[in-house]
């Protein structure tokens, strides 16, 4: 804003929440105004959420995920099927994967890619901790998947080469067309694998 | 999500983000992640820019702008021509218009519009305290900025009876054409008065 027209503490609120993905400087002002105008219904109960888990939060020491005890409530579950891992990069992965609901298994969250032009190698990554958790014994299968693009490939052809030897089945994620997908608008690799890929009917 | 994979105070996090404008369900989730990531660059300070925002908000008991002092810094700046108020309805319409940097005036915040079907009445708008301003003498010009919707101009209409008698000039903001806007996507209201208010050049 050009001009000066509420207070410094607000101005500061604006500028923060701008950083926020999802929000940019025009919805930042929205947001606080909105807040403002729920200051007890959802501006107090924000700060202390936003506050009491900026205190709690921690990374699983097991297997990376992000949570207020450690181990995690992932790792803790009983009623899942401790024996098989899931690998995916990023926390964000593990919740869209849960929001299928299709696995009842742990996870294991990577925190990126390989990237050697980015300076990113094993050692910046929970690859050794995946490692560790196979050698202990007692897993099953592990699940690769990593995002379907050449730094998680190498990621995933890294951390396949070394489990290799070790009693454990490692899968990884079809490839194939997307559900609800146009043959039209897929590229030739997707189509391939599909075809590949094929089931029978 | 179907099952628990975070700690309650991160799903607390996202479930009361997802309330703020801008973010869903899917973006607030994003946003805690990322909060999480940039915990000691966003997180921290963000409870902190909310908590401190909250405990010093304040309505301006002149204009109704939102400020953490009373006079706000608009009715507070001695370089504003305090002779001229600008009514609008929201103080984001009064955020919009500071961001244009035409005027230089004050303002006053309505609250809202007049709403007999929402039960909207005179006493529930800021509309008294527009007219004890004019009443205290020292205003030039009263420019009514309220939406060019049914309930802005009835509201504009209430105002301009009021104001009635009272030494002081009320002006409207001019109807036309968008800058930047094409003819063949305007209704026809918009284009006719266009027309009227045409301006030699």
């Amino acid at each position: 804003m050009a001009k000066r027209v509420t207070g410094p503490e607000i101005e500061k609120l604006i500028q923060l929440l701008a950083k926020v993905p999802g929000l940019g400087p025009r919805s930042a002002r929205r947001a606080a105004l909105h807040m403002i105008k729920k200051k007890d219904q959802l501006m107090g109960p924000l700060a202390r959420a936003i506050g009491e888990a900026h205190d709690k939060v921690i990374i699983c020491s097991r297997c990376g995920n992000v949570d207020t005890s450690d181990p995690c409530t992932v790792c803790n579950d009983d009623r899942r099927d401790q024996t098989m891992i899931i690998v995916v990069e990023d926390v964000s992965d593990l919740w869209a994967l849960e929001r299928a609901g299709a696995m009842n298994a742990a996870y294991h969250v990577l925190g990126g890619t390989l990237s050697p032009l980015e300076g990113v190698g094993p050692d910046d990554l929970n690859i050794k901790g995946l490692i560790d958790r196979v050698a202990e014994g007692g897993i099953r299968e592990v699940i690769i998947a990593v995002n379907a693009t050449i730094e998680g490939q190498t990621t995933a052809h890294y951390i396949i080469d070394h489990l290799a030897g070790m009693e454990v089945k490692i899968t990884r994620l079809a490839h194939g067309v997307p559900v609800g997908g146009e043959l039209d608008y897929l590229d030739e690799g997707t189509l391939s694998a599909a075809l590949r890929s094929r089931t029978a009917i």
